[in-house]
Formats: C-alpha cells, structure tokens, sequence
C-alpha cells in the first residue's frame, strides 16, 4: 500500500518533471525500480537544481554537466544512481555502451585544464566505454580514452590511454594491463 | 537555546522514525552529539529515503545496503557519518571492530559483478575489520578481506587481500605492507 | 524570467544566512553564478546543517570542518562547489592559493589519527597551496604538504610530502614528479 502510494507520487512527479521517453527498459517495464529512482532523485535534482536539465533521474550526488553529451542504452539508467561520480562532458562526449557498469565515485573526464592557463580547458576529447564493461569504484578515466567490450577496471584506478582490444582488467595508476579474460575457461 | 531546540527537534524525530535502542553509546549519553546526526540525516534519510531501512542516522552521502549485514559496536556510529561511503553488504556481511574509523569516500565490497555476466554478482565474502583499524579516505576494501586489530589502511588505497596479523599500515594498490607499528616505541 | 526570479531568491536567502561579504569577485561581480551557488547550496547548508558555520555557499556533498582556517581568494568559491571534498581543518589551516582548482572528491587533511590512540588526533601541520595549482579528482593531500605554484597533482594521487619548487606535474601514490611543466614551450 505504502510501496503503491511511493509509485503513484513519482509517476506524477515523472510526468511532470521529467521525459517520459526514458520510462521504458528494465528499470520501468520489467519493474518499478526506475520510478524508486525518481522518489530518491526528485527533491535534489528538480527542486535543488542538482543535474535539473536531465530528463531522466540522476543522483544528487554525482554531477552530469551535459545529459545531451551522454549517449548510454536506457537499460542502463542505473549508472546515473551511483554516487560521487563526475560525468565532465561540458565539452566532449561521453558513449557508454549497453550492460556497462560504472561504480561510486568515478570520473569520467573529457577535458583538463590548460596547463597554461587552468581558467580555460583543453578541447574536449570523448571517453568511449564499450559495453559490458565495469569501471570500479574510486576510478577515473581520462579524456580521450576508448575502452573495449568487456573491460574490466579495478577500482582506484586511473585510466590514461586506451585499451581498444576489449576483455581485459586493467587497474592502478596510470592503469595497465592486470590480465586477459578467458570467457571459456573460468 | 537554539541547540537545545534543535535537540528537542531531533528526540522527537529520532523516537519517532529511528530505532531506540541505539540511543546510548558515547554519542547518546555522553554527549549530544548522536542527536546531530539524527539532524543532520533524517530529511534525507526519512523523508527521501536514502538508507531509510536503517534504525540508525547514516549519512545521504554515503549508502549501506542492508543495515542487518553490518555488525559494529555503538560507539562506532560515527562510521555512517562519513560521506561518499559505500557499505555494499547485499550479499556479505560486514563487520566493523570497535574503535575502527572510517574515512570519507571509502568503499567497503562484500561481492563483485560476476565477470562472465555483470549483472550477476559472485557469491559474497564477508569483509572483516579488526578493533581500532583506520580505512583512509577514499580507499576500498574488497570481497572477503580481513585485517586484523589496529591496521592502517593508508588514503588511496584499493585492498585485495588479508592482513590478519594486525599492527600494520598498509597502503597503495594493491595494498602492501608499508612499515609495523610499534606500540611501544613511537 | 525564471532565471530573474532565481536570482532573487537566491539574493534575499544571501543577505539572510550568508556573509555578504563574500558576495564580490568573478562570481558575483562579473556572472551571477554565485547566486547560483547560493540557490543549490542553501537548502543543505542552512536548513539542513550541512557546513552552516560557513558564511559562503559550500555543496552539502562536501565537509569543511572550520570555515575560519581555509584561506582562499574571493575568486575560488568554486572550490567549494566541488562534491565529496573533505577540508579536514579542525586542526591546522588550509590555505588555497588564487587560481587553484581543487576537483571532486579530493582530501585536504590536517591531522591524522595518532596511530597510538585512534580517538586523538596528532597536532595539525597546515597544508598550503601555492597558486595556480589543480588537485586532481579523488586525489588526497596529507597534513604539512606545501605545493609550490603551477603545480598539478595528477588524478587519484595521495601526496605526502612537500612539492616547493613548483611547476611541477605530480602523481601516483606516494605522489612523485612526472614531469616539469615548461611555460615556454608545450
């Protein structure tokens, strides 16, 4: 009764603040999951401001500067719930591919400051993840990097360059090659 | 006057929407400071539901999964004060021995997502921490570790494995041994 | 419109609950961002208690202990929008050095525990960066750490030592040198 109540405010929370094109996929059809996130997101997101320009519920703890310069699969809003992370795309773009993990506090950079002068920014490079890959917690990844399909990072990882071949775990700081994924043998 | 409303405040909010039988302890009885937690978390721990099953104040900044998976000592409540923290204890259990301090944006894992199929996770392992050990910031302890009394984890750090023999600092990823601590000499 | 009707709230809710003098430099003065800090940052901070004692907007995501002992430039209040930061000052000073960048989820510590006795804290040993510095995203830096100007600490660092010279692109943990940074050339 109380769960019903739950869902009933966030579907008209939803359909008034947020695109109803995003309630669909696992998180909306296959359960309510999706419209948990909105309960938890709403408050921060739309009435504070926090991610307010997304139209699909972000955490107010994370900050995704442009959700137009996000480009992920819909089964994946669950990336947006995590806490702490830092999608920076206010210049390049950010492509997450389908069933990709992305844990707490994880960065996801596609601009530094200029080295000569920090007020401005490099231009954007985009981060390209493949899918099925999973960014651990404390990680975070630098502008420019392409990971492959089923990359695995440790967590407190710092990704510098790309790892295109894909089915590998790569961890530390810069990260490097930890070992190959055998999806045979386990 | 002002602090004594406040916790006036927070006793009619604590008895209301959290569990009385952690009132006590070193932050209860022998100072108020347990009633600035319950401040400080019950809007978004109550109302917007960030760790709402738990009967104790845990901080809208941090999330622990399951408030029944982790065992610690009263005096300990200041842990889910912490912000940027991610107690995942789904599957595990963890356990936090008294006097141990945890640090901002430290992860604790109890399971990882099952390489072969990410939106499985393995089996839990619980995670372990002995009495008076100290998690750094932003470091993450992995599935089925256990340190024993008085490690050190030092800042940054990512542990892998078991440190069962205690009086250690740690640190780096891979955690390694860094250097004893000599209780006596100092 | 909307956007006139924010920064009118935000400036009533300014005059009210913060330190007017802080309304001046190039987010108040040149943009209204500041107001914009203010709006996001009110609801956590002066209602909630998250970082009240700070008369200038600080994100309820982050922790700044003593608002009295961080010492910046009017110029830097970004630093304190940045999420899941802990200026850990209750003991020494921080001071920021104008044009410093410091990014998300970075630790300003002052004391550590005292490895003898957990529940005290060694004397603080203040932390001080020189200008134009940028801290890196989950980076930490530990008590008594001077950085010298231009220096850059590279993402997920842990810095535990002084980096006077200056110009000086640091990483890794313990952070060590990766490179000078020439003006001249690039």
């Amino acid at each position: 009764m109380k769960k019903k109540l739950g869902i009933l405010i966030a579907k008209i929370v939803g359909y008034i603040f947020y695109d109803k094109k995003y309630f669909k996929g696992r998180y909306f059809e296959s359960s309510s999951t999706g419209w948990n996130f909105i309960l938890k997101c709403f408050f921060e997101q739309k009435i504070l401001g926090k991610n307010r320009n997304a139209g699909f519920p972000v955490n107010g703890n994370s900050v995704l500067y442009n959700p137009n310069k996000v480009h992920f699969h819909i089964d994946d809003l669950n990336n947006f719930q995590s806490f702490g992370c830092y999608f920076q795309n206010f210049s390049g773009d950010i492509y997450i591919g389908k069933g990709t993990y992305i844990a707490p506090n994880v960065g996801i950079i596609t601009s530094n400051h200029d080295l000569m002068n920090l007020d401005n920014h490099y231009p954007g490079e985009d981060v390209v993840l493949g899918e099925n890959c999973w960014i651990g917690m404390n990680s975070v990844i630098l502008p420019g990097v392409t990971l492959g399909n089923n990359t695995i990072v440790a967590a407190g990882s710092v990704v510098t360059k790309s790892f295109i071949e894909g089915s590998y775990i790569i961890g530390g700081s810069p990260a490097k090659i930890i070992r190959k994924i055998n999806k045979n043998s386990h």
